[in-house]
């Protein structure tokens, strides 16, 4: 396995252990305990930093990322985020609070969703977050309402279905003509959300907003999209007269897992630059601010995890079932989309002979796998097995299915580690039984 | 649509409004908040009699039931088991642990998992339950060692994989011989387990165990199952002198969630019985004591959940989208395995002119759906939305996604409700975050 294609921290030590910025993982799980959530800072200040310096030469002053929390959330990672300079991409009142209660700048927070309520609405307006993405009418309405009795001028985007559809996971397009997110193009509701909101001193329209996918590892499908988009800024500038200053182009680049011919950060935000620039040229505009929304490619391949290797069933003409301490609880994208992860046995990184293994969680249920057919060194009981790629929707999806508690989150940087979040207990698990 | 044969206790009163037990559910959802989830505590009850009445008929005093907790575990829940007799299926220490902290006797319960931890089985001997189902050698040892610094005498069973395929959905088919469950039955492992047990002071073989797979409708497939489990106690009897007194036959058997034929719990019980009674026969033995696991069949339809309608999208020729104020998180069966429900809109429940939507979370993802192209009255804004027979793997596999707080379980009483589950806070959500 090419480590270095996962991350560029990823090596093996003199031990045959995998090792991870400069720490031994197999030491890590016997000091935390399994399943043990991993995430490098360098890894992520390194994405982070891609992103940055490639803005930086292409789009210059103009270039805004905004780190799309919901791939993984929690207090300290908003306090990177803001370490870092970026703006904070927001889903819920529950990624807002968390953002809020880690001192995240609010006038730097995005805040989306397609069917947000009223007290997320509220709890935004009061805290002056710096956007709200507006994605429908309804939404729009009551926005007015709240934010008119709070004296202030909200700043919205609207998020438009640009009908641009890549090339990935059907539960992860969004940017269709057929999906749940955003204002469609063809019926006329744009030119009435852009009236609505012009006639409102509460909320200024200053820009519009698409994300087409997630996991898009052929990014030419953006160029379609900005194209789109720029198009539209140009036509509702000479329809509503306005000079719309902002162009969020959404996140949803793909990372490595398995096999992927994987785009660098650099490339596409250069090649989104390119396009952008012709673009803005083909409809004679130049727009002020662009943003970005990465999560995957911020924190996914900055995220391993460990697991303890417990029964192991090989029989002859059947499926060799290897079982870890965890499973759909701590990752259910296997369960949920088949996803491919990179596997290795953290203790025997060195071996090369390998054995075909389906890795089975802990989870009374069948579907309880996180990858089948795969090849790992010949493991026993005991082995520390390390999935690679974690770093984004595993936390983050994870549930307490079978009263599982929560692995926790510790954090890497260089030859330190600390817990960033921490491990349920049982007593957690039953907190809120009456 | 046919409420009753969801449920028995749903109706629709004067108002139009859907009730459960003697409840106005548009009430309930304005007294305690949406999402909501919903259990109705007579249906409850009314599953347990119908398996306990159908047990003393046909298996008189050696018939036993064990609720499968995985469905819906909580304090309360544990406690309405105990009052009502039953003994507890617990696969994790979460699940144990819920049990022991709601005061139900250890010995009535039985221990599960395909790879339990050390930790799990010292929790499980310490506190002395009924009954460990060993799955696999390794465990066996690991428990023998912990049974034996103890100085108690374990119960155990074996899970054994029948060779019994039912027509399910691949996640929840368990007993095929491929399955990650259990023991094999053609490899000699059987054997050997038995007389390591055997040979062994600290562990005492009851009985054999099997659960072939989960919702499922055509159980004639049991049929099967009983008679290779009842020449399985046979043949170990014989060949190795033992008069094993337990057969446990799991569980599994499936619920109405939408124009399925569903079994009838008696009937399943008394046909159970039949079948067992002829291999019984067939191989000459009698086996004292017979235990059912039932989950979904006790809690499924006892459960619906209430939501409340936000945007709503209807554009020609594409899907019409009613997105409500929970999804994938506090019901991830449709993502996973694209599950059917019964939904109808709680204030609206005696419509009979309906349109065609497809029901979207408000998760940021497009697959976050709980049920796609389904007739729904004209729907608008702040209605109440109830999907039915969500009782079971429901509250169980819900997740934080998008760091939404968990909904609240209340329980129904005819004419009362109270919370059994508090729903999480925003400071829950942050409460491990360093």
């Amino acid at each position: 396995m090419d480590l270095k294609k996962a991350n560029e921290f990823l090596s093996v030590n003199d031990n045959g252990h995998l090792t991870f910025e400069e720490l031994d993982t197999v030491e890590l799980a016997k000091k935390y305990g399994t399943p043990l959530y991993l995430m490098s800072e360098n890894s992520i200040k390194s994405n982070i930093k891609n992103y940055l310096d490639a803005i930086e030469e292409s789009f210059g002053k103009r270039g805004h990322v905004a780190y799309a929390c919901k791939a993984f959330c929690c207090k300290e990672m908003a306090r990177l985020a803001d370490n870092q300079g970026l703006w904070l991409d927001v889903v819920s009142s529950g990624e807002l609070y968390t953002a809020l209660s880690a001192d995240f700048p609010a006038e730097r927070i995005i805040f989306h969703g397609n069917n947000k309520s009223n007290d997320e609405l509220k709890l935004a307006v009061d805290n002056s977050v710096g956007r709200i993405v507006v994605d429908n009418e309804y939404e729009l309405e009551r926005l007015i309402n709240i934010a008119e009795t709070t004296g202030k001028v909200q700043k919205i985007q609207i998020r438009l279905k640009p009908g641009v559809d890549p090339d990935t996971h059907q539960y992860v397009r969004t940017g269709g003509i057929n999906s749940k997110f955003g204002i469609s193009l063809s019926d006329g509701t744009i030119d009435r959300i852009v009236r609505t909101a012009n006639q409102c001193k509460a909320v200024k329209l200053v820009g519009i907003h698409c994300h087409i996918g997630s996991q898009i590892l052929d990014y030419s499908v953006y160029f379609d999209a900005v194209d789109v988009m720029v198009k539209i800024i140009s036509d509702i500038n000479q329809n509503h007269n306005l000079s719309l200053e902002e162009l969020n182009l959404g996140g949803g680049l793909g990372i490595y897992y398995k096999n992927d011919e994987t785009p660098n950060i650099r490339d596409f935000v250069n090649d989104i630059h390119s396009s952008l620039v012709k673009s803005e040229q083909k409809y004679g505009i130049k727009i002020p601010a662009i943003y970005f929304e990465p999560g995957r490619s911020i924190v996914g391949n900055a995220g391993i995890t460990l697991y303890k290797v417990g029964a192991i069933k090989k029989e002859e003409g059947l499926t060799s079932y290897l079982s870890v301490d965890g499973g759909m609880a701590d990752n259910p994208r296997y369960a949920l989309y088949k996803s491919k992860y990179s596997i290795i046995l953290a203790n025997k990184a060195d071996k090369t002979e390998m054995e075909k293994f389906t890795v089975a969680g802990k989870c009374c249920e069948s579907g309880d796998l996180l990858q089948e057919d795969v090849l790992i060194a010949d493991a026993v009981p005991g082995d520390i097995l390390a999935v690679l790629s974690t770093g984004a929707y595993n936390y983050s999806m994870s549930s307490n299915y079978n009263r599982i508690p929560r692995p926790p989150v510790v954090m890497i940087n260089k030859d330190t580690s600390r817990i960033i979040v921490k491990r349920e207990s049982l007593e957690d698990i039953i907190r809120n039984d009456i």
